[in-house]
């Protein structure tokens, strides 16, 4: 059996005792019922994650994934496909938004080459990124699949393979993308896992004008047209319209459901990833938190479908892992109100009246 | 020259050449132009607040101010008087909400009586509070004014002077309430400074039911009709329908813009007080971060009233400093853009298409 199918064996809904255990302290913490909102609901979850009522977030990791994307030839970004690599190279140095972001958050910023179309075989070598490369970039989805189905697998498996690797020493993953041209591909997903018009998903990615807007709707036509991917098949939406960075993410999504461990989803591109994953397993779902609502106007439709409340909504449009990053400073707050808050007991506070 | 007016004296506008400078870099940064959203609007504010392109944020303090209200004999509130100081007790020992998500912040945590009815001179001599006691409790407003204009003006400057000792170790402020039955004059704040009618303002506070809202609107309506506080005077309306530790924390938004330090407004009650602060000097204003928008109805349009988009929405309605607390990390974020990420020509990144 490969990996994947082993992974997804070992992914359960969270758990409700432990659910359980969590509602009954916060409803007898020194505070108004409910006072802190959704925080509360937050830390309920994170305790049916972990299967603890105090889960633990402290060692935190954004993993960003870079890839190209053969649809760029179309002309759907305002932003040379070399950025891609320009970027995995500033995120290596420290510069990024992510690098900011992260650094506030206490988190760890691991970059993967999940199939970026220049050789980062150096950087790979110096222990900078890690080299999952599954190809030099994907082929153009306008022309037919982005990848086969043998890539989609591997990308995926790559993903789980990290979060393996990182397990032992990384409580809380966040993800991240970096990848010209990655909001393409993640509109055909959002399109195909949602069901709803390209009119009202598609956005204007790095900052396209009304003509490139109008443009990118024709060519995200096409691309559905020509590929015709199965709804219920997360493997065959990746491989024909996704992206190997989007395989990367919904990997990594897949291993930390796998090993009971909450995945901050980031922006528009991560959650095409998250809807590939729960695509392929339904419970993964239950391991997502839901970082901000990005300023892309498909995003709010994907993240009903994952179900998902986003914590943030900061007009943020970068993907890279940052809103990830932002949210981990309200998953740590929420466990600091479940495990740290004193209940109306422990505190000698008198309580409502009923 | 009493302390209020030699502070009023102090506060000036956000300098437009620091924001010119911040700006020029954040456009410079690579990313997608201002892809990373409110936060680099944030960052502008930081560096017009400060008179700096690193901006110091560094140091951190919720001041959690406290009082009791004469109304709750109106029957305003679920909770009875007595948890006001059980609630300061709990403070001091680090057991509350705000004491645990100021800890997440590494914000260190300053309570203030400024008016609580009950004797905590202990406290106060231990070191574990400031004690500015105006009173014990205001009157009821439904009878007559909270307090007189003297005792207004004096809980004004007591904020003013914690602003004022703390500011040679603190950068950054965040406001904090407690006080059973503080929604009610925060509400009366809100319809005289934003001339809502009280309906559309009044909500639930720490968890009334129906008939209980219903009460509440009438008491508030008797509150404004017997006091008639002048919607240009802030002391005037802090007298009448306001309260010590509102008084307070309107002192300590006066203190903080008076030493160019940004200082996030926590939720509703905070909000009452920033509304008092700018009615008393509207350049108040330019020094005020919302952190987040309230459960409380009416908080919308006290934030329009600041003209401030609020940070977080995570249905909160503690109080406290909590949502202060929380948009910290958000504050630090936004300085961390602006002094941490590279530009296109620093990291070597390929820029757009105009």
């Amino acid at each position: 059996m490969g990996l994947l199918k082993r992974t997804l064996q070992n992914i359960y809904p969270q758990d409700s005792d432990s659910r359980d255990r969590a509602k009954e302290r916060l409803d007898q913490l020194a505070l108004p019922h409910w006072a802190l909102g959704d925080l509360m609901d937050l830390s309920m979850d994170l305790a049916g994650i972990t299967r603890s009522i105090d889960p633990p977030v402290a060692r935190k990791a954004i993993v960003t994934m870079a890839g190209d994307h053969g649809v760029v030839a179309e002309g759907v970004s305002k932003f040379p496909q070399e950025v891609t690599p320009q970027m995995v190279y500033n995120f290596v140095n420290g510069g990024a938004g992510i690098n900011a972001l992260a650094r506030q958050a206490g988190a760890e910023v691991i970059v993967v080459d999940m199939g970026v179309a220049a050789d980062l075989k150096q950087l790979a070598a110096e222990g900078k990124i890690i080299n999952k490369k599954v190809g030099l970039g994907t082929d153009n989805i306008a022309k037919g699949p982005a990848m086969s189905l043998a890539m989609a697998t591997r990308s995926v498996e790559a993903g789980i393979d990290i979060a393996n690797d990182l397990a032992d020493r990384i409580d809380l993953f966040g993800t991240g993308d970096m990848g010209i041209g990655n909001t393409t591909p993640s509109t055909a997903i959002a399109a195909v896992i949602t069901g709803k018009p390209l009119a009202e998903l598609t956005g204007r990615g790095t900052g396209l004008d009304d003509e490139q807007l109008a443009h990118k709707i024709k060519v995200l036509e096409t691309i559905l047209e020509c590929n015709k991917p199965d709804p219920k098949d997360g493997l065959d939406i990746l491989a024909k319209v996704g992206g190997f960075e989007i395989g990367g993410l919904a990997g990594l999504i897949i291993g930390a459901a796998a090993h009971k461990k909450p995945v901050v989803v980031d922006g528009f591109i991560s959650s095409a990833a998250a809807l590939i994953a729960i695509t392929i397993e339904p419970f993964v779902r239950d391991y997502i938190i839901c970082a901000h609502r990005s300023m892309e106007p498909g995003h709010r439709a994907m993240q009903e479908k994952l179900g998902c409340r986003p914590l943030l909504d900061l007009n943020l449009r970068l993907g890279e892992g940052t809103g990830a990053a932002l949210a981990m400073n309200l998953v740590e707050a929420a466990v600091a109100i479940l495990t740290e808050v004193a209940t109306f007991e422990e505190a000698a506070v008198a309580e409502a009246d009923k």
